[in-house]
């Protein structure tokens, strides 16, 4: 993989298996989010290595449920332990744990994101993965929780990220090592456009 | 692992740094279901392979969330495509899934597991990965819905099987091929006693 600037085998899967409906709606649950191809996360597994290997992470970190696949990939890889942070089942949630609201525009509903005390601390650089990046809103839930836990965040590894949605040009604004394996620019009449830069 | 019948590796990880409280509720959020040792689960991945590799499975398919991280590393060795039943936010989940009702005791709750019609048909042989059999009701849903499907279900592999629960001794009295990697027979004042024959 080394010299690709994006992860062509991922933009591919995407192209030839994806669903766009409309402009804005991606359907992946073929081989990412319901089904998955596990040859393709293992690799993706690997690109992230090869991303942030020299970042220096201690942990990595993801959000329940589509995240923890390609996480643990990345985190064998990079040998490194993971961790997920919860989708909590209701709002009380007890003082053992960091927590932060979001809300879910797949589902239409605010949730509450936690994260234990005893697994994240001001020690811990972390590398953040995810499955998608649109908004932003569950990463920034996320960063929420590592800012209150003190923990550094020295990465933030996604797969697809929708780069007509305004969450990665904020995040990278604010200085964030963000990488995407995959970024789409447009989608239209169901064709997919793919950023070809390496920003 | 050859000849070893237990998963000794996941029963001293258990013994070492699992919290059992009370003689019923084992927390192991420390390493599977919250943080998550991923050399250990990819461990876990190797042995379920050496467990299943002749049932002639066709897809692995577990629970979200704490079972994908296991279920992908087991896919991984037996080059299989996996899939994660997931929980629905809502009883109305229309035509194109599968659904079944089951109960967690941990979150105290019913829910309605779903799969969609689109990735589970009556020509698959399918392995069920999940972390935990207790009472067996998760995977007694996800029966159903492979049922509902006319899918075969070759194999059950379960992490950890708190064998002073119901659950395992229904399915393997019904003739399912279920193998746990650590099987508890008790736990008392916070000592965990480890079953050690092969069943």
């Amino acid at each position: 993989m080394n010299g690709v600037k994006k992860m062509k085998l991922l933009e591919e899967k995407i192209q030839n298996e994806g669903i766009a409906i409309g402009s804005d709606i991606l359907k992946v649950d073929m081989f990412l989010n319901h089904q998955m191809d596990v040859e393709l996360l293992d690799e993706m597994g690997k690109e992230i290595k090869r991303l942030f290997e020299n970042c220096g992470a201690t942990k990595v970190v993801t959000i329940e449920s589509s995240g923890i696949a390609i996480a643990v990939f990345a985190a064998k890889y990079l040998a490194l332990p993971a961790l997920f942070a919860k989708k909590a089942k209701h709002k009380n949630v007890g003082d053992d744990v960091y927590s932060a609201h979001s809300y879910s525009f797949t589902h239409g509903k605010e949730y509450t994101m936690i994260v234990s005390k005893k697994y994240i601390s001001k020690d811990d650089k972390v590398l953040i993965i995810d499955d998608f990046l649109a908004g932003g809103n569950a990463c920034n839930a996320l960063l929420d929780i590592l800012n209150q836990a003190g923990a550094e965040v020295v990465g933030i590894g996604i797969a697809i990220e929708k780069g007509f949605q305004p969450g990665g040009q904020a995040l990278r604004e604010k200085g964030y090592n963000l990488r995407s394996l995959a970024i789409i620019d447009s989608m239209k009449d169901g064709k997919i456009t793919f950023r070809s830069d390496d920003c």
